[in-house]
């Protein structure tokens, strides 16, 4: 559904429990799918939200707070009577189930997990990290023992209950529910009913550590393009497993994480997060803006003199310091991207440093041309247009270095490049801008008076 | 596999060939996982793997031209002889061989075609548009008929070809190959054999149209879940599907382009691209942003009595400046991000406008403060603290405004925003902290002096 179909639906939901049409509202949302009734629910207000739910039915209710935003779903899950959450939560799927636990106050969770049918589904997850790949998974309901035969597992399936995301893979354990191997679904519909699981199944199983980070089991899923990854201790027992719609959703996280850190957001927050906590977010990350800001002050400071003298210098200011700027911004976001995606190794750092110096070397003589050029044009003395000139050339090749490098030095500290890298290489190509054209400017300072 | 244990096996593989000792060099490869047997096939010497390749067998030779970068499998590609070419693409996933036909020689692509065995299972591929959902499809090879039972089903399936990729869900069509319903692999394998297929199948079957952008196919599969999603012409016959590695690809391609254009970089390019198709995309827009720079030289050169008066107003330009472009960049990330993700609805853009505004007012009276205090604690007028400390504000809701406002209109306008924006913006915020910060001064000249 488009945003313009859901908002359709939505003002016939809001009419319906206007007239109080229960019926009809509940009948509008069950028409959905899941994403859209969680985006119609979602738009509604608390008042409404707790009218209709309960009136829809638990897997309706589980549906829509899966899908719901993590910060919607905990606060209708905290108005919510802890039997008839433990209710909805039975339906969930463990993993959102344990997430939804988790975002709730502990003396309600308690008191919800008491309530469940099945809380032992749920516990082993909740002890692992958010972001680990224990933190991920979900549990496994069915799994084929290393010694059935094709006819054994068949009849297995048909007593258990499959759940959609957790069943292309079938993952093939030992008496200890230790890991052996995985028969994907499609050959089992197609062997010998006689065969033995062992004989069509792949030993080589590719699996995670629960601790191992996030990122790490996104980039086995998605290298080896596996629609669920088995979770493991380090004993190799299966402790469940990670599928498809996670690894969608860890891809889409990191990418947001890096586009925000590029963008001087140290935290993500969603485009309509509270002021204050964007403000909390913000601000320090200014103050230190600031903080650069002045070195670039100290070295304007430093040529006080030469700008009392020459005062159309600052007219190239945005020129020497900007233009650079966007350089070292384009090579950093070439290098940032490169290892983020593991396409570049930092060992490889210094062939991309050399790279770079060249491509700030040919820009740099570009647009120092080109500046110097526009210098003279505007009635500037030569000797200016060459002072502009060579400043841009040197900065350039400067920003050229400072974008290969900086991510480089700050992956090998562990500090992440995305985050650290823009602010640094900013302060580098303002300073040394500032720094090669005044230096310059001051050298040459008879002619130019 | 980790790069560092590619790099073991590269050591190994390169010592196998250097002594021409091909059966080891061959079986140090077959015994790799597809990815990392391209990892290290990439990096031999052309000379390596064209001695390499032939002796490997079509089916590793079709996971490695599948795996490797596009333009990598093209080079080798382009080396083989029709034949050769034609029996690997044979065994590779039709949309693979697809694009991998539509990245060499078109005299040649057409000798290959000739020379397939099942040239009409990618004919139909090669006519879509790269970035739309046709041009991502894969061929179909099992579909079950609407007048199947369950038992025929399976019977059907045992006797064809169960390619991993394609087989999760099973699409149902009618005699004039009409999508008319879904199965899922799972729903199957518990059905009781008699039933019919109509009788299991979902109607309401999630499709989209050839000619779609791949964002929306993307995006279709990401919401509702899909590890397959049908393509379709406009009369809803079943031409192909998209399978769930693509969606990977689609969203980091999606991410990667963003993060690249956020960065000044129109076209997605590797870190290690040939330097002069990096000047190609890097110089451009480097004199596009010398223009803009210019804006803010043209504002400084109107003050220039001002700054000659008064040179320590120099000191301070990086703050009002820099600063409140780095707010600007932020207010104009969340912005990006939302609208690229779906999130920000460009009609709601005033109400984020509101919030920018807000949090740009409170970030530039806490900035704005500091700056001041700084003026001060420096041994300047209490006037310039003033003068510095109301234009950072000033600047600061500005940069609000426009890191709110640029890329809705850009979006509207049908401008890729994140391309767009940033140039924008930094220009609005550099010229207007300039106009603010000098205009004041000369205000308060006096008093400055």
């Amino acid at each position: 559904m488009n945003p313009s179909d859901v908002d359709i639906v939505l003002e016939q939901v809001r009419k319906a429990l206007n007239q109080e049409d229960w019926n009809r509202a509940v009948s509008l949302v069950e028409a959905l799918r899941p994403p859209d009734q969680a985006d119609v629910f979602g738009e509604l207000p608390p008042g409404a939200q707790d009218v209709l739910l309960p009136r829809l039915g638990v897997e309706d209710s589980a549906d829509i707070l899966e899908e719901l935003e993590e910060d919607e779903a905990a606060e209708i899950a905290a108005r919510l009577e802890p039997e008839d959450l433990a209710q909805i939560l039975d339906e969930m799927e463990p993993d959102e189930a344990a997430d939804l636990l988790g975002d709730i106050a502990p003396e309600h969770a308690a008191e919800v997990l008491a309530a469940m049918e099945e809380p032992e589904e749920i516990r082993p997850l909740l002890v692992h990290a958010d972001e680990s790949a224990g933190g991920l998974m979900t549990s496994v309901k069915v799994t084929l023992h290393k010694d059935m035969t094709v006819e054994q597992a068949f009849a297995h399936l048909r007593t258990s209950e499959l759940e959609p995301r957790t069943t292309y893979y079938l993952f093939v354990v030992d008496t200890d529910v230790r890991l052996v191997g995985v028969v994907p679904l499609r050959r089992l519909v197609v062997a010998p009913l006689s065969a033995d699981i062992t004989s069509i199944m792949d030993t080589d199983v590719i699996s995670v550590e629960a601790n191992a980070d996030q990122e790490e089991a996104a980039r086995l899923m998605s290298r080896y393009d596996l629609l669920a990854l088995p979770v493991v201790d380090g004993e190799n027992h299966l402790l469940g497993l990670i599928t498809h719609d996670d690894l969608v959703e860890v891809l889409e996280e990191e990418a947001t994480e890096d586009i925000y850190r590029l963008g001087g957001l140290p935290e993500e927050q969603p485009h309509d997060a509270p002021v204050l906590s964007s403000l909390r977010t913000r601000l320090p990350w200014l103050a230190l803006n600031l903080g650069t800001a002045m070195v670039s002050g100290a070295v304007l400071k430093a040529f006080e003199d030469t700008i009392a003298q020459v005062a159309v210098l600052a007219m190239f200011f945005p020129v020497v310091a900007g233009v650079s700027g966007s350089a070292g911004t384009q090579a950093l976001t070439v290098t940032v991207r490169g290892l983020s995606l593991g396409e570049l190794d930092p060992r490889d750092g210094f062939r991309s440093l050399g790279r770079e110096v060249t491509i700030g070397l040919v820009n740099g003589l570009a647009v120092g041309v080109l500046v110097a050029l526009i210098a003279l044009a505007l009635g500037g003395a030569p000797v200016l247009g060459v002072v502009v000139g060579v400043a841009t050339l040197l900065n350039m090749i400067g920003a050229g270095i400072a974008g290969a490098v900086v991510p480089v030095i700050m992956q090998v500290s562990k500090v992440d490049p995305a985050l650290s890298s823009p602010i640094l290489v900013t302060t580098i190509t303002d300073a040394c801008g500032y720094l090669f054209y005044l230096g310059l400017a001051t050298l040459v300072l008879a002619s130019l008076i």
